[in-house]
């Protein structure tokens, strides 16, 4: 495992000699990872990244030559150098499950730890969470897009480097793609990898039929053929059904097969070809096409009736491209004093939405009974509790007259934060991507489908409760005088 | 190091399997790694990523582990899977160095190897190449709009996984920033790194001044402190200069000292913050500011006289925002009979911009001999040869309509194209990052401003040789009937 103790910002290991020379290193800090705007303009985001997190925490030491390299900066003191020979994680960490729907400002992950701790992970708890809940949350919009086709992940060689293809893989079959491109990703997350051939294949060959022939031969079993090296009309697929009708002569049970479009108009290509291939007597030919494909194109070709069956989509879902990155931010939260009492921190802005929410605590998600179905998530204090027998009136923050009640025993209750590191220790076991994937499936059945169109969605409800807007207004006030 | 060998499509291995079955697996094939768009709309691309290739393609290897992989799939002969036991990369590898300013359809590397090989490689080459010169672009951008003021990368946390954040950095140095946030950067490339504190500093405090005077007793000399945690002008920068005022008093020197703005309206505050600074006696004090920054903003801000001298741009950078994707390709250019006779291959598109330029080929740069400025690229067959006494004769090959004659004398000639394998051995040094950084600079100097506007830029010059425009049409001719 690559030791990732370095992926940090300089910052926080200035801050971290800084806090030891104050005599502060051991004061136990909560930190707050969230976000605040919705990628993609979409209505939630899928968190993902929480395995990566876990290893990188069990991993989190400074060896010999990377102490010797901050040395060499000459910036630090050697007390903090000698301090980081042991250093190691021995706080706590709770998150919301991979593949859990989350919404603005709800804390995904929460750390409480001894504050020189909590600030060397910032950076690298941010990069992890931040790019795989952005790829997993688009993930989600062009699954949602393709109403039902499979997804394939092809983005590997448009991705931000090896990690961005890597996990970006992962994070999108989190997000509901039915496989990658990636054999990496097979190998170390046990997830479907998928792939025929490229031009290239058909260009090696004296022509497209041998190419088509001989890749049959080879995977009668796996055997989409690329249609569009020369024409795809007029060349591509009639030599692709040439091969299919050979292969049913030989008496091969054609499944599994079909033609990939890579270019040209994929709504009138994919209308054409169906009707070829079925009057051919290949009406369960697949039709997959990968062509600079994202959700509001796989939208619009499939109400203009394209027949495509399988959609492969490489640089606009792994890159997340319009909306390339995820703005998670790492807040503190609350300090505790030697005598365990809490202090909560806040963090004021000109603008009220980058007013931080102090204290520590946790989020409760309330479903409705009888349907199943998301009703609004509550953020809480840590003590506070919740009763599903009384009535609960929801208060939006930000505009206190929009106000719902819940009645007793119509809603269940869920505590979403969940324990992942007691005192230094993991006590969490990640599921596998596959399981993270089906159970992400069922958080999406969670939510309405006013919550989940690509274009302006109804966002979920995430209301504090009493006690932590009191405590917040009460803050603000005496901040600003 | 890591084993990016799996790092690959599905499909180049279902293709290899399929050449060495066809008993072609041995054919030696010529792929060129080129791209058709400058990405942001830009003048030309800086190429970068050349170092992590090497490193790729010297682990390049199967594990017994991926080879138990690839067999528990069920897609693979037991034949195949034994003949990647012992494989190696055996072949030729030309790129053009990093930091060199590209323009489209120009090979940015050259392959030619066994195809078996060559097809390996390609996704791995792609991901690297397009991330890498993606970002070290965007940089070169940034620093434009900077007008000569220092840039530094502040992106890891929205950085998309960390590689993105790592490699990027090493990018965004290549293209012009002076240092990186990115600790584990600056280990691994040599690279300054840069950064002081956060609003959590700030927080931890009783109040702003504390926290100040603290972090100013540990870094004297890096003393830049953040002052928008409560209110930039009215407690932020008055704190900041009682500490620059004790700090005086107290007989240091100071120097590397001043003020972050991470909020707010950056030219408003940066003005009233110099003048505050200045009257206080600190005209020396750095405005540094970091808020979502991007060139087209940094522009923006500088046209109204914003007085900031150091800007930390972040998620925009190590994203390329706008931008999020180079969209290289690995296209066969030519093949090699047994007898060595090369046999071109060309990919044919309705899209007259995708298809390719077909056979072994090079680049030739030319400068005009007085200014030592960029005339034009010509791209040749790899026999061509030019005699810079001669007249050339440059002809669009998009436009044959629009043409331009050098006199004989009055250009140089650099053929871009450097040996880096050969026969599967590396015969190249890679430069340091800083060596290439300071390459990256004066192979921007050789471009006119009219080259680099980030608007609407001026794009370069490539032309193809009269030998190689005929074999392209009749190619074509012959292929479309």
């Amino acid at each position: 495992m690559r030791n990732l103790t370095l992926l940090t910002d300089f910052y926080e290991l200035t801050m971290m000699q800084g806090l030891m020379n104050a005599h502060m290193e051991n004061k136990q800090a909560v930190f707050d990872l969230f976000y605040r705007k919705n990628p993609s303009r979409n209505g939630y985001v899928i968190a993902a990244g929480l395995a990566q997190v876990i290893e990188y925490i069990e991993n989190l030491h400074f060896e010999e030559d990377e102490i010797e390299y901050l040395k060499s900066i000459g910036s630090f003191d050697n007390d903090f150098l000698l301090r980081l020979k042991d250093f190691r994680f021995t706080g706590e960490l709770y998150a919301v499950p991979e593949g859990t729907v989350v919404f603005p400002h709800e804390p995904l992950l929460r750390v409480k730890a001894p504050i020189l701790q909590a600030q060397l992970i910032e950076t690298a708890l941010l990069t992890i969470i931040n790019h795989q809940s952005l790829i997993a949350t688009k993930a989600a919009r062009v699954k949602w897009a393709a109403q039902g086709d499979g997804v394939l992940e092809f983005g590997l060689r448009r991705a931000q480097g090896a990690d961005a293809g890597l996990y970006g893989a992962r994070a999108a079959i989190i997000g509901g793609c039915g496989g990658t491109s990636n054999v990496l990703a097979g190998q170390l997350f046990g997830v479907p990898i998928k792939g025929t051939h490229a031009h290239s294949w058909v260009m090696s060959f004296d022509n497209e039929l041998d190419a088509f022939r001989e890749y049959a031969k080879n995977f009668p079993q796996n055997c989409v053929l690329l249609v569009d090296t020369y024409d795809t009309l007029k060349s591509g697929v009639p030599n692709a059904i040439q091969i299919f009708q050979e292969m049913r002569a030989q008496g091969i049970v054609l499944k599994n097969f079909g033609i990939r479009l890579d270019s040209g108009d994929i709504a009138y290509l994919s209308k054409r070809a169906r009707q070829i291939l079925d009057e051919a007597g290949f009406p369960d030919a697949i039709i997959s096409a990968s062509s600079d494909l994202d959700e509001n194109l796989i939208a619009q070709l499939k109400l203009q009736g394209a027949q495509v069956t399988l959609w492969g989509v490489g640089t606009n879902l792994i890159t997340s491209a319009d909306s390339p990155a995820l703005g998670g931010v790492y807040k503190l939260a609350c300090e505790f004093a030697e005598d365990g009492r809490e202090i909560p921190k806040i963090k004021l802005s000109e603008n009220p939405d980058k007013v931080t929410n102090p204290g520590y605590k946790k989020i409760f998600r309330l479903y409705d009974k009888i349907t199943g179905k998301f009703k609004a998530d509550l953020i809480t204090l840590e003590d506070e509790t919740l009763d599903g027998d009384q009535d609960l009136t929801l208060v939006d923050p930000n505009a206190t007259w929009k106000r719902m009640t819940l009645p007793g025993g119509s809603y269940e209750i869920r505590n979403l934060l969940t324990p992942i590191f007691i005192s230094g220790e993991c006590v969490y076991q990640s599921p596998s991507v596959m399981e993270i994937q089906a159970y992400c499936k069922r958080e999406l059945n969670t939510l309405w489908d006013e919550h989940k169109r690509l274009v302006n969605p109804q966002i979920g409800y995430v209301d504090l409760s009493q006690k932590l807007y009191d405590l917040k207004q009460n803050m603000i006030r005496t901040l600003r005088g």
